[in-house]
């Protein structure tokens, strides 16, 4: 039997993992949530009995529980040819996956500044499972990492100049790996080379960004210097008017404060003041309630206003790629979006679109759209994993 | 003679006076600079001899040494028709231009928590012409007045509802004024009818903003809570991520130095190093200087993107207009920009551009272009002089 590969993922206050076999095939996936609090929990998709984890468990206790047990099941009974781990932040160190020697991992630290709530559980995951698997390499897949191909046009704020010289300020964006997947993928499904294929791609989750990728290459993208940027999202305001904490700042709020709200309490929560969710929206929506239709409102106009905006940077589009929770799943938000954009060419399939393309290899727009549009369920975790391998085979040529 | 109307424009530290006569020529135009310094003046144009100013000279002292040096030219030697002021800030208040009664007057103050620096010197001007001409009637023209036909989905930010509720955070848009006289003005070039017609309306001088103005109506616009957000310009960086407050907190920086930052140092000037004006900025780049180039590069990339978004409010587009310092004058920065917008079908005749339109009624586009472009020398000062004798002959009626 051959050796599988791990897939780690650690936000702040959760762990994922996942197994793959080395023809890709995901074998399971396992979840800790609430880490370091008294509800810590964890949980491995069909497994018969639960796993209990200490109160207050950190994200190491968790991943070497989830590792027994996935031993007890036989799913890692010999260790891993490969660990891939998400990381977050690459800075402008990282154009790509990178194997994990100690330079690695201290350049990782160096970007800890950039993502002062990601990069150090990141850095703790693989602590954990270097400690657990002192002879498996080890590889890095950054979110930041497919958008360093991005133009100086695109990359740079109008600051002083110092700013990024100094203080390495710029757009770096996130989500690489899914528009990765999604350019990939959406050249496949049309039946294209992937080099020559230019798409935009919407990844909704909780998290929203969307990308231009002009010949297989990330050229613009929404989210910024931080994940804060661009798109309305689950409880992140997305863009806002940069005067808004001088203006706040008169009415008694820090700018701490507003750190926080623009976070944690704004985005759909903010609007819909119920929540977070866009399926929970759509339904209160449904039932005549205001505030959430509000709330889906101004999330499609965003979004379409950011799809023409990523027209600047193409010079021909293959195809709109939607993915995500969201993007997966809901037709009201692909059709109110699309809706505005009209005048661009852009036509729904009803029917199509109600069944987020299931049955017609993820298409979704109507014969009289000017581009394809797609709906693609995004995979990650099998980026991380295909990347792993490749770069622990590299590693150790045979 | 019929007498002549006064339009006053008071800005943070200068004071612009332009006299129209009744069939709308302007008459003569007069400038106070540096108010309230050492190094305060005035200038007349085509005044034969120089007008002292006292060190210090307030907006009431340059505005009465403007209006005693005009009448000993003759120009206002009979009492206004009307005075029209240019106001910064209506608020949710004035929708359209309003004659300055005491009601009106507290209105305008209690919008100046949402533009401290240039509402109260509107006012301040308002009551000096007042105490001059107590018997003439004065009208404002809002600078946010045009845009507040923009939907909640285009002026909601994705922030807790009670912001909106409580503290009046919205997007306003600012420079109605030219943005209402370039869609009246390209609908008159091209033969449309104003109400009917839809265009994107480019205003690119030391501030910059773009609206969608469909069907003859502002129904998006760059320019937000603040004159802050939005493209580049010349010392204010438009949109930045709104992390960047936190990040840079950690950097030593304070939100009240940022906020300074952003509005004085960054833009054109910022990114250059040099200068916050285009003409330099373009002879720099001409001769190799590769932060200019790059200054213009982010101005114009940013432009394009804001120009893709604008369509997502319009279903029609009958012009793509320019106006402005910038925007009349520099072919290099127009024809930079649209060469991002070809996917969308922008295509100039670089001779058109060339020469501004100016032998063309405006005209800069090709014979290929899915949409005409236009070069409209904006007039802001002409729309206050007609709002102003329109109200006031309504105020008084014969």
């Amino acid at each position: 039997m051959e050796a599988n590969i791990l897939v780690v993922n650690c936000g702040s206050s959760s762990l994922k993992l996942a197994v793959f076999d080395r023809l890709h095939n995901k074998l399971v996936s396992a979840l800790a949530e609430r880490l370091n609090t008294d509800d810590a929990f964890v949980n491995i998709a069909h497994a018969d009995e639960p796993i209990s984890l200490p109160a207050g468990a950190s994200h190491e206790t968790a991943l070497r529980a989830l590792i027994d047990a996935l031993r007890d099941r036989g799913i890692l009974a010999q260790d891993p040819a490969a660990i891939g781990h998400r990381v977050v932040h690459g800075g402008e160190t990282f154009r790509g996956a990178a194997l994990l020697d100690d330079d690695a991992i201290a350049a990782i630290g160096e970007c800890a500044g950039l993502a002062p709530l990601h990069n150090p559980v990141n850095l703790a995951g693989i602590a954990a499972t270097r400690t657990l698997y002192p002879n498996v390499p080890q590889v890095a897949v950054f979110d930041t990492a497919f958008h360093q191909t991005l133009p100086p046009r695109a990359f740079l704020y109008a600051l002083p100049e110092a700013y990024y010289r100094d203080w390495a300020v710029r757009r770096y964006g996130f989500h690489g790996t899914s528009h990765y997947f999604m350019s990939r993928e959406a050249a496949r499904l049309l039946g294209l080379t992937p080099a020559t294929t230019s798409i935009i791609s919407a990844h909704l989750g909780n998290g929203c960004s969307i990308s231009a990728i002009r010949d297989g290459i990330s050229v613009d993208t929404s989210m910024g210097l931080t994940p804060l940027e661009g798109l309305v999202m689950g409880t992140r305001s997305g863009d806002v008017d940069p005067g808004l904490f001088d203006y706040l700042a008169g009415k008694g709020v820090s700018a701490a404060e507003l750190h926080e709200v623009l976070n944690k309490q704004s985005g759909l929560l903010g609007l819909s003041g119920q929540s977070n969710d866009m399926r929970s929206l759509c339904e209160l929506a449904e039932h005549g309630h205001k505030p959430s239709e509000l709330a889906i409102d101004v999330f499609c106009f965003r979004l379409a206003k950011y799809i023409g905006a990523m027209m600047a940077s193409l010079t021909a589009l293959d195809a709109l790629v939607f993915t995500g929770g969201i993007g997966e799943n809901s037709s009201q938000v692909r059709q109110q979006t699309l809706s505005h954009l009209r005048l661009l060419g852009f036509e729904l399939d009803p029917e199509l679109n109600q069944s987020n393309g299931l049955y017609s290899d993820g298409r979704i727009d109507s014969a009289d759209s000017r581009f394809p549009v797609l709906v693609i369920p995004t995979n990650e975790e099998l980026v991380i994993a295909r990347e792993a391998l490749r770069l622990a085979e590299k590693s150790q040529p045979v």
